[in-house]
């Protein structure tokens, strides 16, 4: 899929109304490529900043600052620069244009880390922490992306395999010796793992690990809470409350239909898609029907719905009738004017008022107690975790290979049958740092970056 | 309005799925300030890009690359750096909390152009001229932006205001000896502006410049066109049918109802902001009839309106009354399948077909050719032209001070009387490059400006 090293360029920056644009290029010869349609000509040391012109047919295209970096010093390990010129929709294209012209072709998503893999720069678990750090939605997305960039996880999975493969290696020497020997004593080959503690070390260490997954991609992808409630329930009132409160908003989402506004939010660091609904009614106007129905289609498809009820009004038939047999995280909204609830189906709707902010607090600790009921140990701050449904995957297999190898070993079972689990084990291990690996995992991996990375 | 020198910092690029993510500091301790937040330590030379951490109270915060520069060679003249991190919406954000926590704070829309003019690195015409090239929509518009930023219009401006002074001086060495000498001759200082042949070539070129305004502005601002015509006479294929032939799309704008959609495309340069609306007809349907009131409304507003007739139908009564009094460019549609079309009011209709793409050259050429007829001569690719309505305002103070004062030494008044015009002609000179300027003009040209120029 991805070309060798042949010279490619791409917007590393998104075209909007900014300043600046970068484009970023690397590739064999793309400095003197780059050179060809630069002004005035300048023999840049690695490392340095050069400012002039990007000219092409004669013509002055932009004024730009490129930066230079020569191989290996450099993010892929290619010669490469990164181009900065103004910014808005005309400016960049042009620069882009010429340097097409002077033979730079369209790099590939995902295709600057690829070659930074290629190249020994980057192992996989780094490489997918870039694309993981870009798209980090919260704070906490972004601090754990950055300590598997700074290597944490490559640290530890390498750790567990060096351990591995000390185990490994005593039961190959094992098996060679026992060989040479023909020895008489097949006791001393079976049921004997040789570094065995070793071995139930490394196995506790991985499924450490794999159960680091569950709650580390709850912070990589969130979850969607709907608000809900009959109309005048105070349902615009809380999602505007939840967003106000809340300093860490990541991005607002304009609804791509009028019946549901939506945005992002971060509640102790898990990135929650807060989505306001129509109010749900009985209803016979066709208009607001589509609008009940399209609310219960996103109750369904929600993590979590916060049912919101109007104190002042009580839980009506209608609210009984919603919330019959379903799991909702039940507000009492309007606590400042209304009297105290009491209990539906046996549990306390929590007491808010969407208005004076009065509840909130108690609230935000409930939707984060739900959420993390349901995901898992929680993370420390030091703790290595794993980044990727990939890299899960792949401690898993280890893990079961691993595991089967000490059963066996606990049956006293020859290490010929056993050998292989390991090697099984370790080769796992090396898959998701890379050090094994195939170009349909390769290209599988990485084309899910986005372009320019 | 702006700071004099203190450490600012603003992200240069827009925030989104982007590989990458600019910030931009400068100001009196930039460097040092930036250090502390920056690891492993480094003592950097201008024009030198440096990797590593940025990191905030112990934590890494971001993977960086830092271009340093260092007074005076700089965009504003002061020490100042570009930090290069992760895009997304997570990694900048923190790096430039840890930036404001190490003493930075949030530049002002335009500051850093500002201080680039305030430390004469920019004139006040390629100052505007940074700002017209981010906004640029088409290659014409980038082509123009980039002439002036290359300092064509800052030349001619100071060419002509040295030829103004020249004329200028003359007459005040004139005043000052002939006050000395209290000349019983008064007619050799009554009419006799000394130079006045250069006066007039400077009145010559000064109007010329003037008259770029009405061109370039167009190239800026570009024009509405709105496409109508009743329903099914073939609007939406029309409009599809110039965005797919036209390559150079700038940016397609989600309508902001559902009542009509809208896209940007260049014609000859031109941008063309291209509004597809409902069927005009008389309905007694509500929701049609809103439709058909709004793009009346467009119609009104718009500067150039394409009328759609269905030539299989050939002209309805409703189109009659439509087109009763106006001004539209009619457009004769499905040619491909309908008869020719007969005069209507004295005109022709151009033949196209939406479709088959038959006549859509006729028809660019035909929107250039009206939107030009009402804006003034062509400019010539090479020409010297006025970036904005502030400079044309000031051309034309200038302009009508010397017309002034050339009447006055026609009619042979006192150079006393017409020395004061070509001063205040000379000044509004100095006023387009920033020679002259007051706080008042400089806060309200850069307060124009996006955050990160």
């Amino acid at each position: 899929m991805y070309g060798d090293d042949d010279p490619i360029a791409a917007f590393a920056t998104t075209a909007g109304n900014s300043a600046l644009t970068l484009i970023r290029c690397c590739g064999k010869g793309s400095i003197d490529l780059a050179s060809s349609v630069f002004a005035p000509a300048k023999n840049a040391e690695g490392n340095t900043v050069v400012h002039g012109w990007i000219v092409n047919k004669g013509e002055k295209i932009d004024e730009v600052l490129v930066s230079v970096f020569r191989s290996p010093k450099s993010y892929t390990g290619e010669d490469s620069l990164d181009i900065c010129c103004h910014g808005g929709f005309s400016a960049g294209k042009a620069v882009m244009e010429a340097l097409k012209d002077a033979g730079f072709r369209d790099a590939l998503p995902g295709e600057f880390t690829f070659r930074s893999f290629l190249n020994g720069k980057l192992d996989l678990t780094r490489c997918e922490s870039v694309m993981e750090l870009v798209g980090a939605k919260t704070e906490t997305g972004r601090s754990h992306a950055v300590s598997r960039l700074s290597g944490s996880l490559e640290k530890e999975i390498n750790e567990i395999k060096q351990l591995l493969v000390k185990v490994l290696t005593g039961a190959e020497i094992y098996l060679d010796y026992s060989e040479d020997e023909v020895s008489a004593d097949t006791d001393e080959i079976k049921g004997k793992l040789p570094y065995q503690d070793i071995a139930q070390e490394v196995l506790q260490r991985l499924k450490k690990l794999s159960a680091t997954w569950q709650m580390e991609r709850l912070y990589q992808e969130g979850v969607t809470a709907v608000i809900a409630g009959r109309p005048n329930a105070g349902k615009s009132s809380l999602f505007n409350s939840l967003l106000k409160e809340d300093r860490s908003i990541v991005t607002e989402a304009a609804g791509t239909t009028r019946d549901w506004i939506e945005a992002w939010v971060s509640i102790e660091g898990i990135p929650i898609r807060l989505v306001d609904t129509a109010g749900l009614r009985n209803t016979a106007e066709p208009a607001e029907k589509i609008g009940v129905e399209k609310s219960r289609k996103l109750l369904q498809e929600a993590d979590l719905v916060l049912y919101l009820l109007d104190g002042t009004q009580g839980v009506t038939d209608e609210d009984k009738q919603e919330l019959e047999g379903k799991k909702y995280l039940l507000l009492w909204n309007k606590c400042d004017i209304s009297p105290q609830p009491q209990p539906i189906s046996g549990s306390i709707p929590i007491c808010i008022s969407a208005k004076t902010g009065e509840g909130l607090a108690a609230l935000y600790s409930s939707i984060t107690k739900t959420i993390k009921a349901n995901s898992g140990p929680d993370l420390q701050t030091s703790e290595v975790s794993l980044g990727s449904a990939r890299q899960k995957k792949l401690v898993d297999v280890s893990c079961a290979a691993l595991e089967e190898a000490l059963e066996l070993a606990n049956k006293e079972e020859a290490l010929d049958i056993i050998a292989p689990l390991l090697r099984e084990a370790v080769n796992a291990l090396g898959e998701i740092t890379g050090e094994v690996s195939t170009s349909d995992i390769l290209d599988e991996m990485f084309s899910n970056f986005c372009v320019g990375k």
